[in-house]
């Protein structure tokens, strides 16, 4: 792998997308069009979205394609799809992880492999940035569940920064179709333009982060990214065929795309 | 007691009891009290009561003191704390089980251990004595699960017909504190005389069920038994102290008080 | 139209849809669409779907536009939405219909009107077409709560029958869209042919019931009917356009299309 | 009623209490002991305790007496009890007060009176302390739903300041069993001496605190309150006989024990 290209060719990276949201009669995540493009899938695990049959059925098919199947784990709030911060104690938190961790862990098993990384979701992606007890309680159950587990986060966050200092393989991750700050954070979704639907813009921003490692922030300035994965989103219209773009545009660009977790 | 007394020495009987069934800051059973005589302990995993911090107290509890940890297992239904029977279809039923199973597994683990049999609650265990689809159901969850796993139940249920027939350990239970029919059938609760408080008949009982394979029915004949365990309750006043005169009783019969789990 | 065209001119028909069946995040009915073409919305109130904002949403719009509002009451089953038999017992089950009644009420009443009549969900439905504890305990309900709501359910039903007894309302209703036995009875959705898809066939069996009272059977029978209500379906694809395809031909065969609850 | 001593005469004081905080088959409160001593009964309505067929007793039992009944309304959250602060959006708010209020509503009327006023729970109630966005959202849902309904709340809280800009009639509240900063605050739970046990001591302090208008601070400075009623724990052991005890010395301090809701 000589020569000064060694950097391009050996790009390497994840696509993961959030799958199994459903519950019971209702459905939101095209779970089949997803997994026909992810390497890695964050399944629901039933406290924010997803059942038990939901849950059997995504690990199966993920299993047959080869897709690594992720921990999407959550408040418990069905309610508010987990996107309502919720002050759970911490060490309830651990356990509200374990818990999902485990039942996860049965479909996965049952489908011939096992879970392969975690996913906070929602709202508890968003407080465990930067709320320091919540962040550890969630580190402290991926430790003691299986610590060779990865887990999957914001750059940056108190959560990758715990879980790094707990041993865990902590897997930063970039979002293909958000605008970011100069500072290298998410836009907000309150503000315009912080989400992207132009698939081809979406797919050339992806291709920037992966290969060149970095992206344009939402001001014009270069912000340096290096993520190890790549979120696509599944719930909104034409969100299959936006990551079929990324996917396609990453291999054209000579870029590996597997799964971080073994 | 002298005698062919082979037998009697060779007398091996598991006592299980409900525990952990409790939700969030509401308790009912005497979890610490009940790990102090039983050898198998069943434990609530979320559906009909139970929460993860509770499951995760009491697998950390029976696994220090060398307690069988069993996935007490229920219909979705805490505000019937699973006693309703609830017409869900088999092939969810199956992944309601898994569910439950994984997420308590998780526990165990984490405790040391790992769930060592499955015992079905409530209105489920009364269904599956003849809901020949549900019994199916339930067996096909331990079969994908573990297929080594004992499973818990009546004598001459479906549930342990079948679950024999698909190649698991089937493991027959009898009450200390349950009357019976002369065809070897519970006196149903709503019957005068169906349950007996009497700590002193409860153990003689016991001793009789376990040692001489014989139990008093209601009508005054005798009924042959054969329990490889006897549950004890733990949600009424005294519970455990009942339990406690019930394994003395054994013990100083001679029998060998151990759980039917490897 | 003329001679003797009294009773065509006289017929009357309600046209009922179920309303507000998403829950949070997850979507299910088109409730705008229906809410122009119906004249009752039976609106769910929480156990097997709906929740607090979507019940706000769809009372306001039904006020709007004079739709009545009806207490679509279900069992505590969320991931099975209320299509799984539960075996409650008949004092808890009034209580849990006095709660959704109660509950549904409030946006109602915020919204400028009232709950004007109740007709039961899913397994419930089917239950207490024979189910004379259940039935009676829903009509007990209903009875303490306001004796002067029109209940409404199948003709023949243990539910309409009771409702009677007690001195409620009952209102029966056909469904359009539905195959019938020779001896009125709704053909199972297991079997081939129990749900009619084409627009032009239903509208025409819809006005042959209101204004003939007849309607023909699977069998090739002609079955007497009286409908006071037809229920149009809202979960399915076109739904909404096959409500207005029925609307329109009963307006055209000179039926009144108004609500049964004053 | 002439004389500097009128004022003394005619102090008057409501008791309040939480009760029907079980849910199924756990119980917490000592309802049928509460209901004997108290004035308004703060009614858990479903969402952080209480279940249909409690909320129905307690109301049939409150009538009985002469109790009025309040809507103790929390957040979505049994797992937690309500004592979790949850980042609702406020128009949801809301609507899950409104629901909660509407399903008590029912009950309360069924036995032959209505909600007389409304206490927020738990985290609920001190989130609206200074939340000013979900305390408005609770004032919204009380002025649609009956804006003659009084709420009750901690004097100085945005909760009851909203409420009066509102129109609505805030009721404060004083606490008979817990310590109180100069500033006339709670001492936090986590603090030494937050809550006082000896029954004495905390019947003195509601007599102080209701006829001379004055609790002594933890710090021993002298803090002028005005309670419109005084709250008192029923989910300790002893909390009754103490609820009591605190009446008695009321009675025998001449004052008037009534409800402050019409």
């Amino acid at each position: 792998m000589g020569g000064h290209d060694g950097a391009m060719n050996a790009a390497v990276i994840d696509l993961n997308a959030d799958l199994g949201e459903g519950l019971g009669i209702w459905q939101l995540t095209d779970d089949a069009g997803l997994l026909d493009v992810v390497t890695s899938a964050n399944v629901a695990c039933g406290f924010h979205g997803g059942d038990p049959s939901i849950m059997g059925r995504v690990c199966a098919a993920a299993v047959e394609r080869g897709v690594r199947i992720g921990a999407q784990v959550g408040y418990r709030d069905l309610h508010g799809f987990g996107r309502r911060f919720l002050d759970v104690a911490p060490a309830e938190l651990t356990d509200d992880v374990l818990y999902q961790l485990g039942a996860l862990d049965a479909f996965a098993r049952v489908a011939g492999d096992r879970v392969r990384y975690l996913k906070p979701h929602g709202a508890l992606y968003n407080a465990i940035v930067s709320h320091e007890a919540q962040a550890a309680a969630v580190v402290e159950a991926v430790r003691r569940y299986d610590a060779t587990l990865p887990v999957l986060g914001l750059p940056g966050s108190a959560w990758l920064r715990l879980a790094t200092e707990a041993g865990l393989t902590a897997v930063p991750e970039a979002f293909a179709d958000r605008a970011y700050t100069s500072a290298g954070e998410l836009v907000s979704r309150r503000e315009p333009g912080a989400v992207l639907a132009d698939p081809e813009q979406i797919a050339a921003r992806s291709v920037g982060m992966v290969v060149d490692g970095r992206i344009l922030a939402i001001d014009g300035t270069v912000v340096d990214v290096s993520p190890r994965s790549l979120c696509v989103h599944g719930d909104t219209p034409g969100a299959v065929g936006v990551a079929h773009r990324v996917r396609a545009a990453l291999l054209g660009a000579g870029v590996t795309v597997v799964s971080f977790a073994a």
